[in-house]
């Protein structure tokens, strides 16, 4: 439905995960019987969910064991692994920094040169110890360090900008990267984002993507839509790129999944972003919160070391127990931030979903969990603030 | 009226109790008028209003106390009082854990299994002091343990589950309860639920249901909406499933009472409940306040001890009055959450509704009561924190 | 636009004076040249703002202050001012006491019995010091004491309740006030409130009101929509009452004003309300904020004191000003608590409304002023808490 | 779309710029690609950002500053600055005193008379630094300083009052400022606002107007809505005046640029001000919290000071880095308050607008950024505070 912001502004109304809730329906089903598998080319996986490209999230330990857990972790090609070979001092020095140093501290780090044989040591990393070597390159890093991650024998690559496109204008003198030429020559699945729209994730496939990465402006560590204005609601966001899927599925025979990726924090956020139409999601902060991430329990964007625009925060997400007690349990804690696997197939359980397609399928209501004076109310009480 | 959440994904918009108010019509009457009673089978009451089978709200003592007061308690079957014979200790141990340590400690203490004899023992404990034996099970309870409930003697069972379906599938070797036959060969009372939609009611109340609870996640002490991503706001869920009771009735001659359950804070809510279609309400953290109540001043939800995926929080709610202070009055509060009782027959005077099913008709405005800035002003001064 | 909560049960969306702003037309006007005066029967006021009848509000020196400023101060005759001939002591210990005694301890004062003799000592002592003799009933009171009222010299009566009604039903033995009968045997005006339909307000202009209290739930003492479940915002409720009486004019030839009562704090309120609709308001904390108010920085709904289900609570609202700082100015303040005047003629002067009259035809949006983030924002960096 | 308050109150919804978020098409460019830049008459500017005529904000040395940059900042010829020749000890003293002292502070301070020779002096000084003389006059200024303006060699000048209208009713005696009239005489280009509507911004435009100041209410140092009710939200206000730009430019072939001045933050918010339609912004906190301001940390409105009616607060909004800093970076910190042009760039850049006109023509979806409670959440973590 078209509203009227002012004379000749026309807009829509977009939904964010935080507005909507899952119905449940005629069946329900036990959670055991909940297959939650999905697959990016040949790439199949147990776990919808991935870990996102964050050098707090994601180093070579943790994309071992998240792909031991039936799981995929991405590693960044272009932070801290591959600018230094000792990660550790540079790691601590992050998390010990002060408020005020933080942002200078980035900047300077961030200015020490990618490193060639770093981008190779680390895939071989993943290889030699059995995980899936999944990478993430700027558009600008893919011009010049595709072929090398292409030869070091990665698994998957994920061309990630904070908002992507196929036809990028760049200043004369600086080519841009061709996203249709870069899927054809890579012998790998790439995957492509990010993006929020039908029209640019039906381009992004028409180029080639392998999967799909929705959602810009929604995360946690992400301040795209303060510092830009720029940014959809997730729920509007996934439904939208995941009728295109549904749509170039349709028309071509490829099924190109989609990804959900930023703001994601609960299991709940999981079930929401699958229902609305996702193949999987990417997380960040859940996973920071794991003992065996790197970002010692602080997590933070991927634009915050930007010499001129710095964006994205450092967050202290605290570590609250280990990879396995986040993703597939059994929970510690009873907030919905561990056991995501589990709270995923119990929410499947509970809607009658059997499969990933049929959770896409659920009913879903707007309901916003706004604070309202009752909910202050009730989150007093919880706080044993009550009169 | 339908939404479009994003191309292919069509909502509609589901209201919560938060979010609507109670309109006054053209006649008022004394609250000495309003005749609050509402049936179960042939269990009759004076008080529309009963407490959860939760362990922190209702033990033997309560539940003879609450059917002294007119009101009704449901006692939890698979709970804290039939897996130890003297709870006390038990009790004293959650109450004083602190919150670290509260996940595991359940977990632990819910491990003890459930003893037939302790089943015979409360029912028999509450029928000797005069209550009415209202017990609770979860389905798989029901298949284990319903023909021991029968025997004991219960006045009515109640088969709950955070979501329930006349369609459930089970792993291979496992059997699913069926619940029409249940119904059937039970000789009480079986009420079923939860559910939130006009159709899975119906389906309820066609197995045999004799009264429907109705609420998926709106509660305090429940999670389902953060962890499971699932739930629809309470005004909406009451609507829709009131509608099919009463086209059930139309066209069977039965009429099956529904019940809300779930997020019930204060006399308003209650009367908001009622006046969107519910015969009754089913509440715990009101009641968890009460100085006879088992939680010693705590709370918390039927999934916390679960060992895989523990949901609901314990709450600290406090001691604040008697159950005949919270339940009938008079108020020591002004707050809305002393006398229950009388906020409702007050709202039905002030609303010129003389029955429950008058009530269930009166006018509702959709009126958020939003945080607004003007609210947060008061709010301050209320706290003294005025300028 | 009906709107459907859920199957069979239609609502509207009502609006909150939270929720609007007045937009600015093609002409302004300095604001000397606003003309704010209103009438009631014969009694003509320049300041279209009256003091509730709340006892911390309005005593009879208040009375006497708001008369001299143009405005007008209904003082409470079932109140502490009736029911002790020295109030002094009494002020004292409601304002000294502590929040958990604070319940009991108005239980015990209100029930000291009303005393005819002081019912005419106040309305004499109002008289005598020259002000305008307002005085509030209950319609119980108005059957006792209605007569004594009028003999005694009062210039107009306020028969008020929380919801009032022309179909009221008493229990056996008890009568109802007739309401057109009070009005057509009471010499003076007669003022009746609470209600905030259309329908109930053309009754009560039928049954004789001389003006229309307008206002359920909103205010700030009140607890009406947490106990009771009532009310409706008061935007459309005053927008609703003003249409009625438009009506009842047109049909009548009677111009009987509304009076917007509830919820409105600052001069921005008192603005809205008017550009709803309404022909004054009612203000409590405000005024209750003068140094000259009877309540020593404290405020408390009428209802407080309820033996059986006390509701509104005692709001520490502090003391900002003289009552003249506070209605007419010049202000001390600059947060739109002072010169309350001033503000309005200030905003017809912004929206070129020259009468009240015309302040009710100003154009209105509806606009929010929800608590966004942007604005959390603005308000840590106003209270110096910016990152 | 009307909606209906009450009976025969007609509304429509306005949005705010924290409501809407600006969506990415299928192109994007390099930031460096963007061109900012905009006109007002004669005078083009790289920078469409400025600075506001408050005395907390712009002095001769910022003018000059700003100038610099490629931006320009308004210097108030009513406010401190021209009511006494040595500001330093009266900046001072504001930056210096207590809040409750505040309101009477400045209204002894600003009871000083303005100085015809400190008005000239004012603009010299910034000439002859080789600053754009950009000043701001009140419509009863301008009737009484429009002259000397011109003569001291101002380049451009804003008559400025919380609500302009060409049809003002002045008392009698007084004569009212003919816009028309003194637009035609002035021989510099003269700004007139503020306004936020289609049919008022069309009538300045007629009325000779070389450029628009939309907005009335959403400013962080502004209290109007609140004493007065009266604002528009933003992004509409914006969106209708840019249609009476739009439309004047078509019957006309005059191009009056639209600048939105209030309420604007952080770089996300001057996006969208420029994407529903906006030719350059008017901010003030933002440039209060440079080293180089004036206020010394302290932020406050133009209307504070008034004798009768103080309106606007004094903002700690304490001092972030150089005006270099804020305004073209590159940014010192990651909130989106530093390096507000690069942020704009970047905007561009990603949404694939080249120039001011293609920004305006961005797709904009209705997305509240409400506090709903995955947010509250969120913003616990970020502050450390996650349980």
């Amino acid at each position: 439905m078209s509203i009227v912001i002012g004379r000749g502004k026309n807009s829509r109304r977009a939904y964010g995960i935080d507005e909507i809730a899952l119905v449940p329906g005629a069946r329900t089903l036990d959670p055991s019987l909940a297959d939650t598998s999905y697959s990016i080319g040949s790439i199949k996986r147990e776990v919808p969910i991935i870990a996102s490209a964050m050098d707090g999230v994601v180093d070579v330990r943790m994309a071992v064991l998240l792909s031991e857990l039936g799981s995929m972790g991405v590693l960044n090609l272009e932070g801290i692994q591959t600018r230094y070979e000792d990660t550790n001092p540079i790691l601590d020095k992050i998390a010990s920094v002060g408020k005020s140093e933080f942002v200078s501290l980035m900047q300077a780090l961030y200015s020490e040169p990618v490193k060639y044989e770093l981008i190779e040591l680390r895939i071989k990393e993943i290889k030699e110890n059995g995980g899936i070597a999944a990478v993430s390159l700027t558009p600008l890093g893919a011009a010049k360090y595709g072929q090398i991650v292409a030869q070091a024998g990665a698994d998957i690559v994920f061309i990630q900008a904070t908002v992507v496109s196929t036809n990028h204008l760049s200043p004369d003198g600086i080519e841009s990267l061709n996203l249709a030429q870069f899927c054809q020559e890579m012998p790998i699945p790439v995957v492509l984002g990010n993006c929020v729209t039908y029209e640019v994730s039906l381009e992004l496939m028409k180029a080639g993507a392998a999967a799909i990465l929705v959602g810009i402006g929604p995360g946690a560590a992400c301040t795209s839509r303060g510092v830009l204005g720029v940014g959809v609601p997730q729920a509007t966001a996934v439904a939208d790129c995941a009728a295109a899927r549904d749509d170039f599925h349709t028309e071509t025979g490829k099924y190109v999944p989609i990804i959900a990726d930023g703001g994601i924090v609960t299991g709940g956020d999981i079930c929401k972003c699958i229902a609305c139409g996702a193949d999987a999601v990417m997380i960040g902060s859940p996973i920071a919160r794991a003992k065996e991430a790197p970002g010692r329990g602080y997590h933070w964007g991927m634009a915050t070391p930007s010499p001129v625009l710095p964006r994205g925060t450092r967050i202290n997400v605290g570590t609250t127990g280990t990879i396995k007690d986040i993703l597939i349990g059994p929970a510690k804690l009873d907030d919905g931030t561990h056991n995501l696997l589990g709270a995923l197939k119990t929410s499947m359980g509970t809607l009658g979903a059997q499969t990933i397609k049929q959770m896409q399928q659920v009913e879903v209501v707007i309901a916003p969990s706004l604070l309202t004076e009752g909910k202050v109310y009730q989150k007093a009480q919880q706080l044993g603030m009550g009169k």
